[in-house]
Order: structure tokens, then C-alpha cells, then sequence
């Protein structure tokens, strides 16, 4: 892995430093880019309140082989693991490589290793169009992401979704923020649960909404027949000052745990990272930038090597928590200081 | 905008250092100069209490257009935004323009955009001469702060910004602990709650008194008669070991909010800045050491440039939180922890 | 001052930087020197927990000319400060001034000002030769500070205390833990209550106990006489990891306030500091390394030039919070988050 | 010590800083090597936790000549005090002397000074027969530990560990976090509460289980027949982000004080830290990195001056606290913030 962080880091000069810990301290306010927006701070916090979580550690059970897999969203994936919708090689990663590149090593490396992977979108155009061919390409195991644009363009757009084969289409409605694309005349924006509960019924395929922060909007999101949702701050790219995902997690799981499957990102690095997410109440979660990393810098192998180490991980921290399986985690692996 | 900073770091060389977040911690201690006194951490926790504070994302809701614009002390304000009464181009900010020149931008910025700026006060002479002066030939659209002088010099300067044309005058009673100033002779102090309905019985117009850190101050401003209140510690720059604003903010809105019109100031940098000090229960925000690098680097159109920029950045951050209205603001779109 | 503070610098180089802010990090584990013990944490959480302490700033009140005096020990003192007990120039100091210049310099600068300083003890003898030497050229304005020795040298020296005319004594129990002089067979120890009553009884003058950090502590040490305590943890030089004075002081005052005379040193740099611990329960404070360095880069002079800065400070304060007599300062001027 | 130190630092360079204070900061993530996991936090906290702990200073008691020594294990120590088991100087500590020449170093050491050290266990061969080998030498006065082993591995060296004459035998449960084990073919794993009573059983002899970081596994442990519990997550070299074994170590103590002997290690570096993990609810501590730094830097006389050392603080902090006995100190000597 280190090789293929060495080789990432050449690549992404100036738009990654590929920094031991990805803790967006050294990229803040670098959008475009890999950093979070203005002070960077809604980064920052979702990987520090990720590291201020820590394990009950136990040894005397009886869990030596732990299970990683798992099944959401009519899916079963060989771990809790799906990689997040990134795109913009090109101004955002320093276009070492092509869209298409990219995007195909991600969706085929997680392919490869029972996971899956999803595309991104923006402007301009070939960013949807490499990740909309890259998941036909690999028979539909990917799930698409549509921002969330206002009129005709939102539909045409999930109709090209729905011929890539997959059965999984999600919208980023966070990016709804992006004031610079209405300015373009390419208007994104919030949505009504009436204007959501439309536009899912007609994707007609599974419904995943990323962009869920409160347990208020967690309930409109399954109002609106959401099948899946993300917590998500959008690594902090669209609104500096928000709370970590971690420390929101636990109370919007509260609300709809059970009720839609609830996926998560922000922050997530290690396998260690992932059983955390879990235990707050997640069904799996989304990694983002490692994932970047990995592909700039060696393509499907590297995807693939990096989901080879998570496994690894994660493995390591059940069993020294005693949790048996990823489809069932206790959050009292969780330690909870004593008041 | 760039460019405007580049410039006034040049200018205010040794009195300020165009920090690229403006928090008091390079300049701690630089009284005259732009810091904050002693150990700084009245400024420097002004700024990291607000960004302490974080926002509720929410993105399933109708607000696409959010508006900006409110009515306070009789006038309507495109933004809830005034400058802050900053004067003392000379000692304070390296002296690059003059002090005509440097309120002339404030004042006529403001009033282009639609919002008002304030004057200073102090010694020399020159500081309350040059402020009075913009604010009668921008037609009396400003707001003359004067300090809390003892005897005849307070009424005679009354009488001069009355003569401005304006129908709001501000005092900044936290100036009262320069002892310095009486040393010379000129002596500043607290006012009894009987002298200060006394001054703004005097001044016969709105009255705005700056300077406000509890609850019990407020409410012995609002039996004085006082229109406005602003919440502020001088920028940290009277006394060592303030609570910052934003701390106090919400306790002090809690006894007068609809009873005075609510300004506070402290660390008010952003957009983000702004709603949050709304959703805490101010009306509208001052801003002070922003508009003095903008005015000092770009002049009128620097001050312009910065109002466009809050107000782009106020109104993204009103359509992530779901805020329709500046007017308006709901003080739960600010995350509280769970207990 | 400054002059005073880059003259003491160059003498006192290698044992005291003469720092911005007195806080103890750059001297961490000096001891020989001015540092504190270990980790240096007793010392450095002495500073930073009153720089924690915020202030109620308030301006609409009467208070224009504070009163600083106030009477304890039977003596009227024109500010609420002692200057705390310390000796041994050479090895703490760097020797660039006498022993007998420097108590000289402490002892009557504090006189000079109408207020008053003490003398440490210690190994060797001409610590406290100098000591009481000064203190009776002072007329015996001045307390002398006798170490916890076992056995007949501590009576002996209590003659000679006495002798200097002084009519209050003081003992910095403290010093008991100092392992390194019982192995020099100079054995110092903590004394129970009857001792101590044994031992004020011989002093027959008044007596101030120093080294008192609990409440407990503090109801036995007024149990066997003492006509004052002093809060304190020995700056920090005797016990790693010691809570801060400030953090103990409002506990211990709440129990033995009005019942003995409340003195408290640790951290107190300021006027603003001193306020803060009278505020807390203190009576009035004594200030340690602060005068250590006027003494050393200004003799006299520079003692009396520090008391004046402290005063101008203190009455700052005083103002900017309503505080009309030090003599009687209200706990509710401190900040107290709201819950 | 000093110059022990210095030599260590030289032996150990690119292993080990032997840092001003052991606190895992410059070698996080150095495993092989000295640091902790992964962020090193696990190690990191360990340290900061216990320097987090302060004393109740008090002086106002009898307590001059405290008793450092107790009984555990049916053994008399001088001092509450165990080396804890740390092999492999070849990879871990740079190999600058002798797997045997080390082991010797410590168990010898401990021995000179009647208190215990423990060998270690791991991969390759010459790790376990290093020490066990330096516990028979040393007439059995040694605990040698063996890792949680699968299948007939375990039971082949707790024979093994039994012939060195030892009446106390220790397994450091912890390391079945590593896979790399595994991988190598030499399984290590947890164990459930039958399997442990089985080799308690087997083992005959006392027996000491380390790796216990939760109430509910101290009282397995104690149901399987645990002689004594070491509160430990491996220095932090097993999983990345556990509590500090500090800040568990009163919660367990809850549970099982009185029942079982409860060890703990972790940060330990002082006598002061000892004192507090007693207060905390310990019988006694084992410390490592420290004795491999003493180890390496001096061999035998460098365990014993640190030893002594240890002593030197442990009775100064004891009187400072009023602590006549290590066998039974009060837990109210900790300071607990007012509420």
C-alpha cells in the first residue's frame, strides 16, 4: 500500500499531500480539491470525533473468526464497506489519470472484492458519463449518483442512471448548497418531501439519499420513501461549522433504525473506523477520500489492496471486542465514561 | 478580493497581518495595533466560541430563495450587517490611507449596499471630525458612536453628530476602562443608569449603546431608554478575560429580545457567522476589523466586495439550514450536543 | 518595565527566559531555578486555570474611583498584594544580584508602597540571614517564612525571627516535602495540629500558615491557630500534579471565609488575576516570580514600578466590572456558563 | 540516570527517543518498535489520563516515614511495583544488547530490590527461552507470561514455564489481537471463560491474567480462577483507540477489589503515578517501557537506580498526601472537581 500512496502523492501534487492520517488539518479550504470548505473544520471533526470514540476492549468470548458480510439493499456484500461518489478528477484530484480511469477502478476493484462502489456527478458532463459507463461496464454493480437539479435535467439524468443496469440510484441532495452552480445556470437545490417522494417513485429502482444530518430530515427521507439514506456533511464541502457525522449518527439511528437501511460517512479510515459507525447504529458505511488515494494512485490494485487492509482491520477489532458479526453489532463495544 | 487583502497586508505592515482567518491569535496583545489586549483571548475567544457553535444541515424543505433584508431602528437593511466604529487609521492600522479617506469607504460601502456603516471616536480630534464628516455627505446614512465622556465634552459632541444628519447615534460605553484617557485629561467613565437616560434623552434621536456583556446591563439599558444594544467587549480589546459574545449572547436575548433591538459583535467573520449569531437571538450583526482590512486594502469597492461576499455566503448557509428568512431565524437550526 | 524585564533577563539567563506571559511551560521541570517540579503541570495549571476564569464586564454603574486599601493582620495595606516569600538568588536566579540586594529590593519596595513582603528560609543559612536582616532594617515591615524544620532549629529560628521586630510570622508547610534536605540531615516534615499549635503558641506574634490546598487542611490549620492561610501548592515546585490554587481557593473559602485571613498565591501576574481570586474567596494574594524578576532587573525601583502597574490594573478592572472596594469584592462579577 | 539514559538513546536509535516524559507522541504508530498502534493513542492517552489525576496536597498529619511495602501473590515486595513482561530487543529496542543480557537485566534487577519482574513471550524461540532461563537462574523469583496460544503450543510452555521454579505464571490475553500470528501459522486467540479455568487449572501455580479493560471481563477472569488481573490494553500495541487504563481502573476496582489481586499498567512512569493508580483502586503496578529503557541504557545497576528512584518519589508523594501505607491508600487523596 505504501507504493501505491507514494505514487498517489506524486499524482495529486498540490491537491492531496496524501498525509499519514487523512485528517483535512493540512488541505482545509482547499475546494476544489481534496478539503473541506472554509476553515475545514466540518473535515477536521469528522475524523477527530471519530478518533475520540474508543473501544470496550475484552478478551475472554468465545469470537476468533469473526463474519464481515452482510445484506443491504437487496445486496450481499463480503464487507459493511461501500466507496463513496467522488468525482472531478481533473480539478479536484490533479488529473494524473482520466475520469475514466478512476471511476473504473473503483467500481471494478470494489466488484472484484463483493463490495460496491458509486459514481459521481457535476459539471462538466463526462464526469456522470465515466461513472454511468464504468458501472454498465461492469453489469450494473455500482450505483449511480445524481445531484439534486432542479427541472428537466434531474429526469433525464435517472433515466441515463437506470440504463447503466443497475437497480440502486442515489442523489447527493447536500450538494443542493453549491450556489456557484446556479450561477452557471445549472441550478441544484433542496427539495421538498412532496418534489423527493416524486422524483423516487420515479427512479423506480432503490432509492439512496446522502445528505442526511438530523433525525428530522432522517423521517422526511423515509416520508418520502428513501430506501437508503447517508449521514453525511458531504466531507465537509458544502457548509463549514457542521457537526461530525460520528456525534449525529447515533441520534438519527434512534429515530429510523430498522425503518430504511442507514449508511454513513465522513471520516472513515480503518477498519477500526467502520466497527465505530457500526456500533453508533449504522448498516455500513461510505468511504470517500482513501478511496481517491487508492485508485489515483494504483488503479484496481490499489482499490482492491485497500479493501484487502480494511477487511483485515476490522476483522482484528471484533475480535477484540467479541462482536461476531458486522450484521449485528452491540453498541456497548462502545466505551461510555462513567459520570 | 484577493487583491484587496494583498494590498492591505501591505499597507498595515506591523499592524496587521491579513491573517487568512482573523482570530487575534498572531496579534494578541497589540493594543494600539489591531489586537486584542493583554493575553488576547478576548478577541481570540470571541472567534473561536462562534466557530465552536455548529449548524443543523438540512436539506429536505422549500427554501431555494432565502431573503436577507430586515427593518431595525426604523430603517430597512438589505443584510442584518452594520460596520463597526473603528477609528485611528494612524496608530491602529499602520496609517497606509487617511483617516478621511478610510471612513469615507466604510460609511459610502455600506450605504451603496444598502446597509450602514458606523464612525469612531477617540484621540486626536481628527477621528470623530473625519467620521462626522462621511456621515453628513453621505446624506446622514451612518450611525456616530462617541465615547463615554464626563461633563461638557460628551453634550457638545452630541450636538456635532446630531449636525451629521443622521437619526441614530451610538455610544461605546466599554470604552470607559481606558484609564489612559483620563490620564490625559480626558476622562471616560461608567454612566449610572440615570445619567445615561439623561444622555439619550439629550441626543433626541434612536440610541444605540455598545458594550453589553450580561443580562442585567441590558435590561438597565432597555430602563434607560436605549433602542439597541449591541453585545460586545470591545473586540477584546478593554479588558483581559471576557466571556466572548456569542457566549453571552443567547442569555441576554433570552431577557430583552422584542423589547430592544439585539446588534452584537465579536468574531463576526462569515456568512455562517452571521445566521449563527441570529439563531442566538441578535437582529443583525456589527463587523469590525473585515471591513477595516477591506476599506484599508480596496477602499469603497473593497468594502462592497466584502458585503457581496457575506451575503452570498449568508445566503447559502440560510438554504442549507432551511432558513427562509433573515428576519426570522429559527435557533434550532444550531446543533446541541445530546445529554 | 520593559527595561526592568530585559535587564533581569540577561541576569537571570539559563534560569528564568523573563517570558511574555509567566506561565511556567519554557521553565517546565527547572527546579533548581524558577520552573515547576516534573511535568512543570502544578505551575502551568496555576496560570491557565485563572486565565480560565472570565469576567462579568458591566458599564452601567457608579464606580469611577475604586478603593484598593483594605485592612488584614492588623495592618491597613494599600493594595490587596504581598509579595510572596523566596530566597536562594544564586541557585534559583542565576546570581546576578546579592541575596541581601535582592530581600533588600523586595522588602522595601513593598514598604515604599504601603504594602508588604516576606522572606523564605532555606540551605544555606544566608537565605534567611538576609532575610531578617532586611526585615529588620525595614523596621520590621516584612514576614519572615520559616521551612518546617524538625527539632530545636525550628524554635531557634523563631527567635530569631521575632527578633527582627516583625509582629507577624509565616511557615511554608509545604516545604516538607523536600526529601533532599532531610538526606543533608536538615529534616523538614508536615506537623500535626497539635504541633502546629504548639508551634504558633511559641511564635506569640501573628502566624500565617502557607501550603494549604484543601478544606480539611484549612479547618485544621484555624483548629490550631493560625491567624492566616495561604492557598497554594508551592508554585508548583514541590508536588507534580497538584490541582491549580484557583481551582481549590472558592472550595476552601466557602469553609473557613471570615474565620481566618485568606491569602492565595499561584499564577497571579495581573491586576485582573488578583481580582479574579479575591472574587474566589481570597482576602488579598501574594504574587512570587513576577517580583522575583522586578527585584533582580530593577532593585527597588523596579518592585515599587511593578506594584504601580498592578495597581493601575487592578483598578481597571475594578471598573470594568463595578467593583467598588477590593475589601469587598463579589463572587458574582466571575462568568459563570449557563447551564 | 542520566547517563543511563544517555546510552539507552544511543543503543536504542530509530527504536526508541527515550524521550524527556514516555508518552508515545514521537513514536506513534512505531510497532515493531516502541510506540503505540495504529494513531498510538491507546499509548498516548495512557499517559495523559493518570497526568490528568491530581493530589489533594496536605501537610496538617503525622506521616514523615511512610511504608512502601505489601504483600501480593503471597509474596512480600518492597514496593508496589512488577516489571512488566517485554521481550524481543532485537526488533522492539534496536538490539543494541542481548535478548539474555536484557532479561537478566530486569529480573535481576527487580530481584536485588525484592520486588518482580516478568519475561515475555513471542515469536521467534529465543524470546520465552531468554526468560525463562533468567527466572531459573534467578531461583524462580520471576514471572514468566506466555501469549494465548492455540491448541498444544500453550500447554507445552506453561510446562515449560513451571520448570523455572516460579509459583506464578502470567498470559497477556491481549495479544490475540494479532493476526500476524495467525498468518504465521502460530494462532493466538481469546479465550472464553471454560477455556481460561481449564489453564488456570493446568497451570497449578498462581496465576496472573493480563489484558483486562472492562468490569465484565474482571469478573470472568475471576470466575475462571484468576489469582490477580492486570488492567492493561497492551500499551496501546493491540488496538488502536481504547480508554486509557486509568480511567477504567476505578470502574473494575468497583467490581472486583478484594476479590482478585488487580494490577495495572500503562503510563506508569513516576512514583507519583503509582500513588495514584493505588488511589485509583490498585494493589500494585507494573511498569514497562521505563525498566526496557533502564534495561538496555544500564542493565542491572540501571533497573536498580531506577528502582530506587521510584522509591525516592513514591515516599514523597505519600507524605505530601498523607499516605502511611501503600498497602492501604485512601482514595480521597485524589482531588475530584466541585460540581
Amino acid at each position: 500500500m505504501q507504493e501505491t500512496r507514494d505514487h498517489a502523492r506524486k499524482l495529486m501534487e498540490k491537491y492531496c499531500r496524501v498525509c499519514p492520517v487523512c485528517n483535512g488539518r493540512a488541505c482545509a479550504g482547499e475546494v476544489p480539491g481534496m478539503g473541506g470548505l472554509g476553515s475545514g473544520t466540518s473535515f477536521i471533526d469528522n475524523v477527530s470525533a471519530l478518533a475520540a470514540i474508543k473501544f470496550n476492549m475484552r478478551l475472554i468470548h468465545k469470537v476468533v473468526e469473526p463474519a464481515t458480510e452482510l445484506r443491504i439493499l437487496g445486496k450481499t456484500l463480503a464487507l459493511p464497506i461501500i466507496a463513496a461518489p467522488i468525482g472531478g478528477v481533473s480539478f479536484n484530484m490533479g488529473g494524473g489519470i482520466s475520469e475514466e480511469a478512476y471511476i473504473g477502478a473503483v467500481i471494478n476493484g470494489c466488484k472484484a472484492k463483493n463490495i460496491i462502489g458509486c459514481s459521481g456527478d457535476g459539471v462538466p458532463e463526462f464526469i456522470h458519463k465515466s461513472g454511468f459507463a464504468a458501472i454498465k461496464d461492469a453489469g450494473g454493480h455500482g450505483i449511480p449518483f445524481i445531484k439534486p437539479w432542479e427541472d428537466e435535467e434531474l429526469f433525464a439524468k435517472i433515466e441515463l442512471a437506470k440504463a447503466t443496469g443497475t437497480d440502486i440510484i442515489g442523489m447527493d441532495i447536500d450538494a443542493a448548497g453549491l450556489i456557484t452552480l446556479r450561477r452557471m445556470g445549472r441550478p441544484v437545490s433542496p427539495k421538498s418531501v412532496e418534489q423527493l417522494a416524486d422524483i423516487i417513485k420515479k427512479c423506480g429502482v432503490k432509492f439512496v439519499l446522502k445528505g442526511i444530518m438530523t433525525a428530522d430530515d432522517a423521517e422526511l427521507a423515509l416520508a418520502a420513501g428513501a430506501d437508503a439514506i447517508v449521514v453525511s456533511n458531504h466531507g465537509g464541502r458544502v457548509l463549514d461549522h457542521t457537526p461530525a457525522t460520528a456525534t449525529v449518527l447515533a441520534d438519527i439511528a434512534g429515530k429510523v433504525k430498522g425503518k430504511t437501511t442507514i449508511l454513513v460517512d465522513g471520516g472513515v479510515r480503518t477498519g477500526g473506523d467502520i466497527l465505530k459507525m457500526l456500533a453508533l447504529g449504522a448498516d455500513a458505511v461510505m468511504i470517500g477520500r482513501p478511496f481517491s488515494i487508492a485508485a489515483v494512485g494504483g488503479l484496481q490494485a490499489g482499490v482492491e489492496k485497500y479493501i484487502d487492509i480494511l477487511q483485515s482491520e476490522l476483522k482484528q477489532s471484533m475480535v477484540l471486542t467479541g462482536t461476531e458479526s458486522a450484521a449485528a453489532v452491540d453498541g456497548r463495544i462502545l466505551f461510555t465514561a462513567p459520570r
